[in-house]
């Protein structure tokens, strides 16, 4: 195992009687407040008039940046940040998933900023140590961003969707309501799902030396809540403990308390990444198709007990002797629940996706040297891993 | 389940080399620094001159107070607390198990009172939010007071043992090196190892409604590595991943993680800390011969399938149709833990206790009224599960 230093500031506010603090919050750092979110769906959900009403109770002065894209894009953030500048902003109000909340930390950090713009800290891979607060509602469990310090912003000019990093952008403050989520569609709903998983998984186990056994007994049990609410959110939307389950299991597998001892591997995200840069697909679909075949790419006789042991541990496929065997099934099983459980589409070629890109987002998703992990991947190996895909 | 809130702004530094960040971690608060131990073993384990030497390499004023006891008396946190004020304390250094960092916590807040005297605040059950910044080196996997906000304190004139709540007694930081816990003996392992599984079981799935899947699987995973590592501590004292694992056990059972959407259920606790308080005993004994009693006398057919549960997911019990006779050998297989596996001796005649006290302990372990949990607990129940001890 390795050294860690664990440290998680951002205070969460969980359940259905919370919303009461959200203007206590704010007005910790502020009355001039920025609210940002994307299509609408909080003034279908009555997030929206919660908030401009204790805004008007508590004199706080609203401004509002909406129509943030599920892959925000670094314009977006832009647009944010040069209203904070002349608004003078205290606070940013992020409501909504954690594309909204990703776009609410780009406007944070870049509003801080001489030039405004976000990509400029992207691109130079900036550490953020200075930002403005942000506060965020989430509305659909999936990202982790409520409760970490990243944030993935989009640039479609170039093609290019990264990471943000940095101390100052741990919310401030995260209330999480699980029945903001009750109204996401099926497929919103599994996507989501899968980039929970995911999350987990591409941490898993696979660290080899700096595998933590407690760390690893308690991704299992993460990945195991997901699958087993999964379904049951799906087929009732509205049920509180399957959404509570998957909402709380969102924040913890990106909280820092998963990352413990181990490395932090992510393998499919930088996989899926160029995907969504280059066709804007949503994330999480990307990844539920590009997962099963990174891990029927990886398998050897090496990372077989690895991925025999999430078979046994999270989809309660008896061990058999034979690591080998039960690892085939363990991958059987993760692909049975992307792709029948979830209901998502399973190639590349079904969300109309060809080989066109494939060279230079291989390259690109290793930033031209190659992935680390359980096996690492050169651009060759990532190639082969899209086409796996198709 | 219930709603909650997760805030723990605490800082861990964990593993073999981060002992470096010690002073720039001090440094933050001021150049006068109170270290705080107990009976000299980190002046055997190299951990004082580590301290003494960064001090010296910094600038930093070290004063001391040692020999705090294993169970802290408030005598022993007044004299601190003294200290600071006479010196105009900026930071406490707590190096040592959880008695020590309990201690260090008492003298924080007793410090920024006009009395001086921690037991003014312990009797009134102040929330404390005002206090000198503590920094903890942990020694001792167990209490997991280095990263929450409470300490435990006793007072022996009056046979009390109570505790301090409060948000500012989050540790700033805490430093936890296994390899510190390599000179433990098998008893003082065992000890702490019981006090952390007693930590969860004490909040385990016995919440009935209130009772949260994901933490519930949370909640198991760490009770599972508790079980796997202590008896490789036990048997190969350095063993650094057993011990890695223990102390990060101890820091996962109680800093809020473990909590989430649940009840914090503490009946154990409360029932072993009169046993403390009158005769002094180590804790975690105490804990290990109350725990199975205590799971007997709640056995019920209401409680047996949680029971029952504990059993399958810790101790690797098969599931039969039978909750009642699961739930049976669930109880049996965790005394066998506590007695055999820990080598702890079984009974409070073991420990030269009577029943003498019991009636008094039993309604004061109440605080005059009930303990709630999977079954309400009154003083008549109490001093039953005591005698079931005997």
């Amino acid at each position: 195992m390795n050294d860690f230093i664990f440290h998680n500031p951002a205070k969460v506010y969980f359940g259905k009687s919370q919303m009461e603090h959200l203007s206590e919050e704010l007005l910790k750092f502020g009355k001039r407040v920025l609210l940002v979110y994307g299509g609408g769906s909080i003034k279908k959900n009555g997030l929206y008039d919660l908030i401009v009403r204790q805004a008007k109770d508590n004199e706080i002065e609203l401004f509002e940046l909406s129509g943030v894209e599920p892959n925000p894009r670094h314009t977006s953030a832009n647009k944010g940040a040069e209203i904070c500048k002349k608004e003078n902003i205290d606070v940013i109000l992020a409501a909504g998933g954690g594309s909204v909340i990703d776009c609410a930390k780009g406007i944070a950090a870049a509003a801080l900023t001489d030039s405004g713009d976000v990509w400029e800290l992207v691109s130079n891979s900036v550490f953020v140590e200075k930002a403005l607060p942000v506060i965020a509602v989430l509305t659909n469990a999936a990202t982790g961003s409520e409760m970490d310090a990243w944030a993935v912003i989009s640039n479609m000019d170039t093609n290019e969707k990264m990471g943000l990093n940095g101390s100052a952008l741990f919310p401030k403050a995260a209330f999480e309501n699980p029945e903001y989520s009750f109204t996401l569609s099926e497929y919103q709903t599994a996507c989501g799902v899968f980039d929970i998983f995911n999350h987990v998984i591409d941490n898993y186990y696979f660290a080899g030396e700096a595998t933590f056994g407690l760390t690893l007994e308690m991704q299992e049990a993460v990945m195991r809540c997901v699958v087993k609410y999964a379904p049951i959110a799906m087929s009732e939307p509205r049920n509180y403990e399957a959404r509570a389950n998957l909402m709380w299991a969102s924040t913890m597998a990106l909280n820092g308390v998963l990352d413990a001892g181990t490395l932090h591997g992510a393998a499919c995200h930088m996989l899926e990444h160029e995907l969504s840069a280059y066709y804007d697909i949503t994330h999480g679909h990307g990844l539920a198709i590009v997962t099963p075949r990174w891990l029927e790419y990886i398998l050897d006789e090496k990372t077989a007990p690895a991925i025999a042991r999430l078979g046994e541990r999270v989809f309660d496929i008896p061990k058999t002797a034979n690591a080998m065997d039960d690892a085939k099934k363990a991958i059987a099983a993760l692909a049975d629940f992307c792709f029948n459980t979830l209901k998502l589409k399973g190639t590349l070629t079904d969300l109309n996706i060809d080989d066109k890109h494939f060279k230079d987002m291989a390259k690109h998703a290793c930033f031209g040297s190659v992935i680390s992990g359980p096996k690492t991947l050169s651009p060759d190996d990532l190639e082969k891993i899209y086409r796996m895909c198709l």
